[in-house]
């Protein structure tokens, strides 16, 4: 595909390195930007600069903040003694939905994947075990996810957390809600299987 | 969903308005971008914005282009008289693809669309009809996509141009090359039934 722009092929390279878009995405994409005022393109670009250049990470929990320490971690009123790991802003997002957690987190920036050369050192991990040596927190919920790097990274994190003498959870696998039994995968019926629980605990909530 | 960094919702806020792109992928994107070294995205906003206050359209076919008149256009082995009409840079570029077309576009830069307010002063139709009111153009051809909106353009271009004398075609409608009957939807193949053509004809190519 060559182009009679070399301006209009740049835009088109540049969006075609967004994870998912291909190169027809991409022209799309470009062609829609192409037909607009040029001050809504200059506050499109800018806005995606200046994330990038002004952004920072909460000084504690390492999550996305515009201030030093995040709106959570400023909020007297949430529960310091318990911590929530997840890999990134969107798992927070989705756990605030929620409305079920008033603890605080920890935002890993990833997951552990020697396949693509991220190791424990490429991730929020030091910042974490600086938080629990220095003391005050007594249960870590790994709330990763549930693929081989959610569960590599649980793996090694359990065991450094669990040298701190900080209890370790995970959260519950299990029958979707509103879930049929035939629709859930063999995996997850025999993780439900496994892990029941007496009835009158759980069909009180 | 609120996020913790007002400058993160604005990239978000942007990266939505792209057509086909929702919030959660609006998010992805961002976190995409992210985590990428801050001159990767300077250089990613600078050719979004450089592409939309430089690019510059072709005076002659209205295709986009960085000098004043395209490639296409000052290329002298390409037929001056034939004129393809299309609705976008994509079209041409399909067209060029083919090797089949030695003669001229004319970009009209969308389609006619009532349902969007979109009439034919909001295309380069006034610069087509310019062309053929100059002379030496003795056809153009509509290349225009086979929806309710391209065939309102072609209706409404083809009684334009036939009064000024010039002719007019359209691109053939008929089966998909490779195709089956049993895949081929009712109009197509009723289209191609009705537009049926000797055997002698068409059976040579």
């Amino acid at each position: 595909m060559s182009l009679s722009s070399a301006l209009l092929e740049a835009a088109v390279d540049q969006l075609a390195t967004l994870p998912g878009i291909g190169r027809r995405t991409a022209m799309r994409l470009a062609l829609d930007l192409l037909r607009r005022e040029k001050h809504e393109v200059n506050r499109f670009s800018e806005a995606i600069r200046r994330m990038r250049d002004e952004v920072r990470f909460c000084e504690v929990c390492c999550n996305i903040s515009d201030e030093p320490r995040c709106a959570i971690c400023r909020d007297p009123n949430r529960n310091e003694s318990v911590v929530c790991v997840v890999e990134d802003i969107r798992d927070v997002i989705a756990i605030e939905n929620t409305r079920q957690y008033k603890g605080r987190y920890h935002v890993l920036g990833g997951v552990i994947s020697p396949m693509d050369g991220i190791g424990p050192e490429d991730l929020n991990t030091r910042q974490l075990m600086d938080r629990v040596q220095a003391g005050g927190i007594t249960e870590v919920i790994l709330a990763l996810g549930t693929t081989l790097e959610g569960d590599t990274t649980g793996f090694y994190l359990n065991r450094k957390l669990t040298e701190q003498g900080v209890m370790v959870t995970m959260l519950a696998r299990g029958l979707s809600v509103g879930g049929d039994l035939s629709n859930a995968d063999e995996l997850t019926l025999g993780r439900s299987i496994a892990d029941r629980k007496p009835y009158e605990q759980s069909a009180k909530r």
